[in-house]
Parts: C-alpha cells; sequence; structure tokens
C-alpha cells in the first residue's frame, strides 16, 4: 500500500530535508513517527528535499507500508509523536504509480523578504532581510527574462546533483505588502539554490546595482561566478506540488503569495517617527 | 535624560517579561544589550509585562541614563547585542514627564487562534489552537458584554497584584480569516490573564457549551471559578501602547487586528480532502 502525506514544517527547527546520522532531519523525525504508528521501519520519498533552514506549507511524501491503519492514525497518530515545529496536514492512499517527485508536475517557492532598516524579531527566522530600500518595479521586469525554458547554470548551485541545468519557469511575481516583498516562483522543477540565488540577484537589481537586463546577460552566460551570492533560507517557503489532478490529492491554496503573512505588523514605516530618530542626530 | 524605546519580541524564546536572576527574561535581555551601549548600568520602566510565550509588535519601555548617545546607537547599536528574537523599532527622546506604564491611556493586545483539526506547525508557539467548529457570530455577541467599564475580577488570575479590578474595555472585535480566528482586545489596562482568560470563556461560547449571555453573568458575578480555563499564551500580542499625541510617539498600525498573519498557508479547509481521510476509514 502506498501512503501519501502532505506535510507543514517550521525548517529552523531542523537541519534540512535530507536524513542525517544525527537525526536532526525532518527525514528522521517524519520516518521515526510513521515507524512508530507502523510498528515497523518506514522509509519516505519527498517531491523535494529542501535546505537547511527552509519551511514547507505544502510539501509531499510517500511511503510504502504493507500495515493497515485507518487514515486517522497517519494524520493524528502521527503528529501526537512529531515534534511540535512539523505536522501532518492529510493523507491518502494511492496506487503504486504515484511518486511523489517523478508524478510531481510542478513546484511552487515563495520568498518573503522583509525591506525595512530594522531586522526582523517576531519572525527571525521566517523571512530574510533586507535594510536599503528596493526598486520592485525593476526587479518585475528583471524577473521576465527568468521565464519559460533555459538552462540555469548561473543560478545552480556548485554541489548540485541534477543531470540537466534546463528548468521551465513558469511564474514569477514580486508583490509587495507594506514592509515585506513576497515573490511566487513556480517551475517544472528547481536546481539546489535556484530560488535563493535568484533572489540575491534580483535584490542586486532592486537596490540599483544591476539593471534588470544584467538577469538576462546572467542567465545567458551560465556561469554561476558572476550572479549574486545565495540569499539567506529563512525567508523560503516550499508552497505547493502540483500533481495531475486524477490523483485528487488536496490542492494547494492559489495563489499562495497573498496568503502570506500580508501586512506584517510592522508594515508600515510610520513605525519610525522619522529619519533623523533612526540614523542618528 | 529619559529615552523610549518601542520593541518588537517573539515571547516563546523568553521566561516573560519581568527580570529573573537566571536572566533568561526579556528584561534581562535588553537591560543587558543597552547597558553595554551605555558602558554603564541600565534598567528599563516597561509600559506592561508580558508573560512568558507573549508577545510584542509594540512594547514600549522608558529608561534614564545621563549617557548620551546618537539615537541611531539606541537602535542599531542595540539591535546589534540583542537576541534575534527581539528588536528595538524606535527610539525617542523626551521629558522626565514621560512614563511609559503611567503615561499610557490605552493598551491593545491581540490574539490569534488557529481553528483547525490539526495543531499548527510553521506557528507553533505564535497562535493559540483550537480543533472544533467555532460559532464566531455567537462569540461576537457574548463579547459584547465585557465592553465598557467593569469589575474583572472574573477574568482576573489569583496572583494578579493590581489594586483595582475595575477595568474599561474600549473594543473587543472577532475576526475570521481563513481558520485563524483574530481577537483585538483594547482597554485603559488589563488584569493579570485578563486577556487570555476572556478567550477562554469566549472559546467556551463558540463551541456552544453556553450561551453568549453566560459571559454576562460571568463577569457580573465575580469569580473567576465560574469562567474557563486561561488559554494558551502562544497566541498573545501586545500589539500597542496609546499615549497622548504631544509624545509624539510612533503609533502603532491601526487596524493590527487586520495586519495580523491573515489567511494562513493553511487557510482552507479545502486542504483536508474529505471529512473520512482525517477521522478514520
Amino acid at each position: 500500500m502506498r501512503i501519501v502525506l502532505g506535510l507543514e514544517y517550521d525548517g529552523s527547527f531542523f537541519c534540512g530535508w535530507q536524513s542525517q546520522p544525527s537525526g536532526c532531519s525532518i527525514q528522521d523525525a517524519l520516518e521515526a513517527a510513521l515507524s512508530k504508528i507502523a510498528h515497523n521501519s518506514i522509509q519516505v520519498i519527498t517531491a523535494g528535499r529542501t535546505d537547511a533552514g527552509v519551511h514547507a506549507t505544502y510539501q509531499v511524501v510517500h511511503s510504502d507500508t504493507l500495515v493497515q491503519r485507518p487514515l486517522s492514525a497517519w494524520v493524528r497518530g502521527v503528529n501526537a509523536l512529531l515534534p511540535s515545529s512539523m505536522a501532518v496536514l492529510w493523507v491518502s492512499k494511492l496506487s503504486d504509480s504515484f511518486h511523489a517527485r517523478y508524478s510531481a508536475k510542478e513546484r511552487c517557492y515563495l520568498y518573503l523578504l522583509l525591506n525595512h532598516p530594522i531586522r526582523a524579531a517576531l519572525y527571525h527566522g521566517k523571512v530574510g532581510w533586507f535594510h536599503l530600500p528596493l526598486n520592485i518595479e525593476q526587479m518585475r521586469e528583471a524577473a521576465q527574462f527568468l521565464l519559460g525554458e533555459h538552462d540555469f547554470s548561473a543560478f545552480r548551485a556548485s554541489e548540485c546533483q541534477a543531470k540537466s541545468p534546463v528548468r521551465n519557469v513558469t511564474k514569477l511575481e514580486i508583490i509587495r505588502q507594506g514592509d515585506i516583498i513576497a515573490f511566487e516562483i513556480r517551475a517544472n522543477g528547481f536546481l539546489q539554490h535556484m530560488v535563493r540565488n535568484i533572489i540575491g540577484s534580483l535584490v542586486y537589481v532592486g537596490k540599483g546595482k544591476y539593471p534588470p537586463q544584467w538577469i538576462g546577460e546572467l542567465l545567458k552566460g551560465c556561469d554561476r561566478a558572476y550572479a549574486a551570492p545565495t540569499f539567506s533560507a529563512a525567508g523560503l517557503y516550499l508552497g505547493g506540488i502540483s500533481y495531475d489532478p486524477e490523483w485528487r490529492l488536496p490542492g494547494f491554496i492559489e495563489p499562495p503569495l497573498t496568503a502570506v503573512l500580508p501586512r506584517m505588523f510592522r508594515a508600515s514605516n510610520n513605525l519610525l517617527p522619522n529619519k533623523t530618530d533612526t540614523s542618528g542626530e
């Protein structure tokens, strides 16, 4: 029997998705809880391995087990055993032809960037941070160069193990809500650090270091050495995985971008009484 | 010289506001950072002491020091020394007639309640949780009984040290956004655990245990023994302190209620494919 689980987690409490000898990963915590419910060792296959510090609002995994349990045991039972920073949202039983990774048609990531002179406190670990003003229009213009099927070597981590650097980016939307800039990026798949490298380079454009066209040149150059440094993992969320509707899996919320912490508490510059008050006398 | 600071913090990383011998409190962390900048021991007076686990999006403190520092040192310098779960948002220099606590005219608290069959994971520690459906209309009707000046002994912790149990509640608004129920409550002041005790009792009304009128009877009875248990600290936020405009302090965002994590990622029941999938077979 193949069970499919939808997960939510706060990545700041784990050393990433991938199982580690120390047991500090999301996979380790999940497999331990599932194995306890099954009274049997259970391994899971994920739709996408997230790095340390990266969160998920909609992660999908599957697992094979001969054990019969009511679906509630795979949700409520497992949740009772998982750390509080992780939860199973739903479960489905599907045929063996479903594969969390290979059946996925599209992945959606979100990036939340606090664009404010003062770093996050309440949302520490949940947002990236850039302290200088960013020009959203320039960033949006730059983002257009990334849409479509391209060789994304310029935004690929050196240790990336993907066979091909070609990916098809179907959406890259940028919205500002108060002091939060939210990025939604969808593609058939992502290379390692691809989203964070793209965010870093878009921030270079937003702060005026380069014009929007620079992103197009970077992409064509296929050389990671020219792109901006990898941006912080803190603001990155795996926001959804799309599968063929025939699988009848719960859909992630559309559009997730507008569903994220909009207008955080600090979402107004009127909190800073005036320039001189924070920049000296 | 009296300096006034606006603060934001994630209460889940501290043992509450009040200084403790172990140094685990928000006050301890703040005074340590301020003292380092001043090269001198600095004590602070707060507008309101928050309990362990309670957050603040707009807390106000004042402190007296003979040390002259540029305002930027009191913001950026202190932030560099504070734990990442806490930040100074702004600073002002005011006359000695300003007092963070006694000059406060109104306090605003927010409570975020995740009303969903599955507990929080990504927002663990940031929201309270109730798993059964709640009737918002009934809760709103109940909330009306609490408006105005009353003896709030029924919602007062036994260890509360306030001289009088009389408080004037000027606003109690309840909004649902997806699976989050947000409460905004304003008063000239609050008794210990008053907001959390009110939330607990409103949840009793929302789940149908009592009619809205029960809140009015509770209030009149002035007996804590009949109210619901104190609700979790996790969803509680000190959202603002109002002072006379003459002080020209940065205002908190109005209305803070609609500014809070609306429509969390999970803000849709369509994530649960159908009842049977999560409640058994």
